[in-house]
């Protein structure tokens, strides 16, 4: 496993299981000279946090972020930067009851196959608490962005069959338990989430993410195009299963009239009329929001008895008993923003050296 | 754009535009040892020729591949393998219809901007002519995957508003010119592109690809999950817009009951009693079949006239003449199943030394 | 700066500054099943600890290594793991004598151009201390080598013009404070140094690596070469300004008659009459001992006064106080075994699927 | 083998063997709008062809460079450079005498360890040959430098015993035949070489290479610092034993004192009195002139009686006859030259985004 670096120029190489001692990540290629604190990063960070509503876990992850390296009066050096938060509920229950047994839907038995040895303790690497590091990064890569003005923003679209009506899009709301920007819509997911509850079961969703103030120009042709690498970005969170940009798996059923975005001329500025392309014109940025959708499936951990295996293969059933979300959407939105934003200084980053007027605007 | 290299142990490097001297590929990290003959490649890259049926264009391509080195005595020697086309229909038709004027849904307007000069002819770079050396590696990769059992294959789910019905799935329809394996939904696809073509317009469609034989333990979390990169490399190719793994969007409203696959042991093996997963839990492949879908786009060339604007922003209309497939899903079937074999060589390559006892097979 | 991450396979991630307020490193891509401890990595670290001698600087860094992720039950799981050093020592002086003004012979002008802003305190990032996450890299590195039959050993060569004879080599002498494996040559090194001191100056050396039992085939032509990929390890650690294979830059002045190693049989294994190779053609390691040789520049650090500049660009002179070692050279000794040995383990990774025979004995 | 690729923002990925079709390369990452023509890169690859002295063989090369791709209207497009030269002297003789024999020296032994096959003809991959791709890839990057004002230039320092003088330094002798600027010691070099040739033997010798006009501020801390790429670039041409950067191998007899270069302040601009350091301070571009040395071995292909082993083992001899350069040093100059210009191309691209205010500069 060497694959816990992501990023070309801005990188974040994240570490931690979920019951070990801390989790954290190193954040390399950060330019010099942005200012930055633990205050800003931990309200980034709270934003993920469980126990903000009836449908997180209670767990108290107080989730305390400290910069190690990196930082000297309050500006970055350009050296990394090296962040740490200190795993506070390592609850020392016993583990042994699904230490040999896979849960389904769980990365249990791939990981046991893989590596013949597991920290079974809450997930361990697999757990959700890995998107702690992720999101550390994106609240830098933000910090970025914003200087360039651009501001990548996502909610909660849907969760099972509950889905926002954008006529009462309501910004203020973004912030909400279930990121759900629409009064109505998140009301009635609150009442399927309490049903499932009931059930011993769970829910899943979709999220939405949109990305404002974007220049023309950013990503690399042909195999580092912009939205293939937002694709690997938000696909490598656990538990997304589908990613689309624009008009996403609907251009399926459309024809070229209905789908092509015409150009037009507003003022003197070349736009399109329509966003179809969800903002990426042959893997480039064209300018306009940059729009993806991606689907999270319900959480796997249930109360429900459900049948499985134990490690000798041993047919046996398992009730994952202890404090888990209902729905993972609602935590996860920040993380999609986090990887969005990461991916979006990356290639802001990459594109620099384009073409020759840009390398002279710097050297000469 | 530095974004032509594409995998980490098992690389292509692409090369070529539509309309200059040759397009190619450089194929590294191909281990020595591997049986392989230009007749063999020639068979994989006709999948993906035009001509082949009226819903294809009549440029005719012959597209005759030739194997510039890494090849002696028929075998892979372990040292880069380059791969040759040349382009036999560079028409010397005038562009210069086009070459100051954005096409809608093409790339024209991103590449121009990101790099103030562009090969406007039929597409340069961004034209789906790119895709030959992607196929070339997909052929390559492909005679690895099956000395380890390993068998990709993807078809025509959709076209427009027309699915197969799996009851009629026909494997010997999988080399039809719709690469659609159900006979019925073959002939209404036929008919609504005819309806399309004399309409001047293009319809999209959705490829499903299956991975049968992979073993457990591909993909390197966190960032390397094997879904994470399945959809980059899809993802990258042109005009695809969504990608999903297993139930994909479906999961969405899905409870985690009904999402859950429970293990089983049959006969001394362990697996999955159902496969919502699509063969990956945790990033790690698990044993089962690895089932993915990805949305294309309708073909944005088509001889209805669309507004535009020109280089200068004048704004005006076009259309797109010249000869131009109204559908690109059924040549797009053989890319999906290169990028897949690629990723997949890859994330065998990476898999071998994940754990100390594979290391001491090769070095004790 | 996103230079601080080493290996493609095997992958160490660096961080922290000299008097920040710790110091670690994420080992990514270790395989899971490998036994390690801190008590290990910690005798390991303690052989560039200073302290050791009069001629390395008395700050007491006790420099203890805390795993903080990546081993569960005492052997690695496959995962990242974290390694923390906390600096104990940040001593409170005052730093404004040097926070404008660059010291000769270090990089405070060039990072304080590249980054328009520099933790001046004790060198920052890039100083020596930044070593300590290559060392404890080194140290998991060799776990792995030890268990293919494969041992890094590196010594002091010489220290000023005072070299060792290999007719005094004497192993036992390896870890003494100067690490010249010559009693001879140490006593006169000792006496050299304190006239250094005494002059305020200082000395510098050379160290010769030795790697036994390196099997046939590691190294990726062409631009992967193993001797390529070891003089970027070496010569990225800091103060180190040559390198060379085998016989170096004596083959110069060499016939090829006389550099040529011939090609022998010792009961039935072919192996070379001689080692003018230094261990590797084209390349490639030829299965004999791999020799490499590099040198290190005198500590920049002297108490005597030097002309220099202040930030404002006037001139000024320094003289530069503290506790500061007069050479280098021992301390970098475990530093360079480190930096090998990570080049090695990730050739021994590379090379696994060199050939079609390698990847069946995995997969089939 | 996967190591055919170089360079992270600008790329070449190199293939061929010397006696297939052909040889190539492909430059990705090249900025759009740098003028060339095939012209240009003759010119620069006509430097390191044959047959250009007594000294160098006498295969008539003519090695004509042909421009596939990424060039529109002589200016790159900002698209993948694919270039070819065809091997026109594959010469048909029979290779059977070397096809089962390892030559001393060469890559043979471990060729045929590593892959358990070996295009033997003219040493396949491992021939000097590969280095016309890497050429072809220096000539494109000079471009670039020259835009910004950097130079690279590399010369013959000596050849076996024979020295140049820095007094006799001769700029017009540049690009003699043994690239040697000193009228004396190239006469004496020629005799030397004519001796060598008459005991069927080979010598080898010294590159310098000067950089000048680089900017404060190349490489990145620590692991890619400008000395560390430096050295993996010059390191990974075939023959290089040796590499040093300024003062090099002198500095382990040097004091701190004599080591260390003073700043100064010259009509406002901070320089370096001297320059030991060899224009690199803490791996980063100190504003000096950059400087570099390395070793070349005596060419391997001798005609006097070796012995060696075949390919089942039996002791045997060989005498490498045919049409072999008693010298490799000149030839390799221009390759220096060329790795060189590509690893600053790739610094100079990485520092564009140290800071944020390079960032804003390009962004807003």
């Amino acid at each position: 496993m060497a694959g816990n670096t992501y990023g070309k120029n801005f990188k974040i190489t994240t570490w931690g299981e979920s019951h070990g001692k801390a989790i954290g990540v190193v954040v390399d290629g950060c330019p010099a000279g942005v200012e930055i604190s633990e205050d800003y990063i931990q309200e980034y960070l709270d934003l993920r946090k469980p126990g903000q509503s009836d449908f997180s876990t209670s767990r108290k992850e107080s989730d305390k972020v400290e910069i190690l390296s990196g930082v000297f009066e309050e500006k970055t050096t350009g050296t990394p930067i090296s962040l740490i938060v200190k795993n506070q509920d390592q609850n020392s229950r016993d583990y042994s009851d699904i230490s040999d047994i896979y849960r389904p839907g769980h990365a249990d038995y791939t990981y046991e196959k893989k590596y013949d040895v597991r920290d079974y303790r809450g997930g361990g690497r697999a757990s959700g608490r890995e998107t702690v590091g992720r999101v550390i990064g994106g609240a830098i890569a933000s910090l970025i962005l914003r200087e360039v003005g651009i501001e990548v923003s996502a909610y909660t679209k849907s969760i099972g069959d509950i889905e926002i009506n954008y006529d009462n899009f309501d910004e203020s709301l973004l912030t909400n338990a279930l990121r759900i920007p629409d009064a109505e819509a998140s009301a009635n997911a609150e009442k399927a989430l309490k049903d499932a509850m009931e059930n011993k079961d769970s829910l899943g969703g979709v999220i939405e993410c949109i990305v404002t103030g974007a220049p023309v120009g950013l990503g690399e042709p042909c195999f580092d195009k912009l939205d293939a690498n937002l694709s690997k970005a938000v696909m490598s969170i656990g538990a997304i299963k589908g990613l689309e940009i624009g008009d996403g798996f609907e251009v399926a059923k459309m024809t070229g009239t209905a789908n092509n975005d015409s150009f037009k001329n507003s003022n003197g500025e070349i736009s399109k009329a329509t966003n179809h392309s969800g903002g990426i014109l042959g893997g480039i940025s064209d300018g306009d929001d940059i729009v993806m959708r991606c689907a999270i499936k319900p959480t796997p951990s249930i109360a429900s008895e459900q049948k499985t295996v134990d490690k000798d293969g041993n047919e046996t059933t398992i009730k994952v008993t202890g404090r888990h979300d209902p729905i993972i959407v609602p935590r996860a939105v920040v993380v999609v923003e986090s990887m969005v934003a990461i991916t979006l200084v990356d290639a802001l980053f990459e594109n620099m050296h384009a073409n020759l007027e840009n390398i002279k605007k710097i050297y000469k």
